[in-house]
């Protein structure tokens, strides 16, 4: 099968590639269209060591496995958990430390005509959802989890920093809550596909002192954690989503002095993302900068890396 | 007044400090029992920028202010707040932006034989409570804090890093919960001290994995906070107690990849530490290693900073 492969700190189109068996309790899904994130950008730099099919964000048909799922539309979570281990018998299955993760760690992924997922993993699609709606379930999740760790209501004031494709995502699921939502970032054309969403954009902080209850690190660099630091108020919350390779180099005094929580988070709940591109509460398609079939990956990956570029889709 | 200071970097015994003036809601209190703090060290090797009369540990007797205070036995609030701001109108006066701290920041500390206090700051010592017991109403209050701000039961692992004054405290009151409890130090002396309290000593890391569920970083020292990661499972929680000068230099990407949770801890509630000490929950008495007299202040500096010393007390 035709595959975007990274092996050896090289991506390359991959046109015969094995085609993916089926473990037990696995299903084979075809993706349909397939998303680039900036985690498989890191990969091609050597974060997490991968080696195999790259991708993780897909939405696909169910071409091989139990009966019921047979020819279903299905997003899928990513981490690929035992279910055996004190930490899955407690219901955490993301956190699961024999877990593999599909297109990041010791799994294959989605960019490919076929890949293998758990069933345990699938959920269906409902009939009025796109395809290209569908493929942002995985980041929509990510950004969800803001809302299973902290706790945020209408009375509260939250700031995101980054105006990526992470960061507008978790400031248009921050305003499901009727919380006040500032988006500050670099890119007036990216402010401005969500900020018809209620959301107050800012390129530079027109806020005076901390008035932030919490605060969305979403940058992918190092400095937005000192900047977020900067901005939320004495015992507010910081929630860290960027993973950064390489060390921090930071002052944590004013985290103890300001007695501030810092959150890391990572995957969410599919069922939520899905749910609310289901309802329409979430604008993903203005966040679409281009499509390419699976076999213009390469240039797709290319176009993904310019800076200033949102989302970048791949087709089968 | 006979003080000892801290003023151009240099720490001073001074015998004729002008009286303090009793500003309005203030009383005058003579300090009976006095302690020497990490905090206080740290001072003197420019943290903070303090400068003045040194000192935020104490008990005393109120001897110029408000009738009823008058003769009374009292331990004190460090924070000194407006009382007026949104943050104090909310009830955070701990963190009022315009506070000011005894002995650490714009406020002349106890260190002396008197020092003038907010009166709503004060509380009253149960007469049982010896002199002794409570001059650590103020670091027990920091230890309680934690569980302010973390929900912790007799369900679950805790671990302290960090033996000293401060992580000695934290382990008996996470041990008040029913938590299981082990203190990791690298001194056996004062892991001795409390093992008796229910709390497992430890000098090496003897657990297999990352077991606990909270762990408080108690260390005074950067490479605390490494190790409190490398301890706490996922979606755990870690408390920075230390306050400590210059950057860190830290990968964060585990505290995203396990959804860790970090929690900055300062101050902490008097009250409670002071029913603790009433209802002798809590031994400080095997932590004290000296008791000198205010005129040998700087003698008592120099054995506090000695390596492996607990706590040692000033006395009028």
């Amino acid at each position: 099968v035709r595959a975007l492969t990274f092996e050896e700190g090289i991506a390359k189109l991959q046109e015969d590639m094995p085609e993916p068996t089926r473990g037990p309790q696995q299903a084979i899904v075809r993706p349909v269209v397939m998303g680039i994130c900036d985690t498989d950008l890191q990969i091609m730099q050597g974060y997490s060591g991968f080696s195999g099919v790259l991708g993780h964000e897909f939405v696909g048909v169910v071409v091989d496995g139990p009966q019921e799922w047979m020819g279903q539309r299905v997003v899928a979570d990513i981490n690929f958990a035992c279910g055996a281990c004190p930490t899955c018998l407690a219901g955490d299955v993301h956190h699961c430390p024999q877990r593999t993760v599909m297109g990041i760690v010791q799994a294959h992924g989605a960019f490919a005509e076929r890949v293998a997922v758990p069933v345990s993993n699938l959920l269906r699609v409902p009939d009025h959802v796109s395809d290209q709606d569908a493929v942002f379930t995985e980041p929509l999740a990510a950004a969800f989890e803001i809302l299973e760790q902290v706790n945020i209501d209408d009375s509260m004031t939250t700031l995101v920093i980054g105006d990526g494709k992470l960061g507008s995502l978790c400031a248009q699921v921050l305003a499901t809550t009727g919380a006040t939502v500032v988006l500050w970032g670099h890119h007036q054309h990216k402010i401005d596909r969500i900020a018809k969403r209620g959301i107050q954009g800012a390129l530079e902080p027109t806020w005076t002192g901390r008035p932030f209850d919490v605060v969305v690190e979403a940058t992918g660099s190092k400095a937005g954690l000192q900047a977020a630091i900067n901005a939320v108020r004495p015992r507010g919350t910081v929630v860290l989503k960027s993973t950064v390779a390489g060390a921090h180099e930071l002052s944590l005094a004013p985290i103890v002095i300001d007695e501030l929580r810092l959150v890391g988070s990572r995957c969410g709940p599919f069922d939520k993302a899905l749910a609310a591109l289901s309802d329409g509460d979430i604008d993903v398609a203005s966040l679409i900068d281009a499509v390419y079939p699976l076999s213009d990956g390469l240039k797709a990956l290319d176009h993904a890396r310019r800076s200033g570029v949102m989302k970048v889709l791949l087709r089968c």
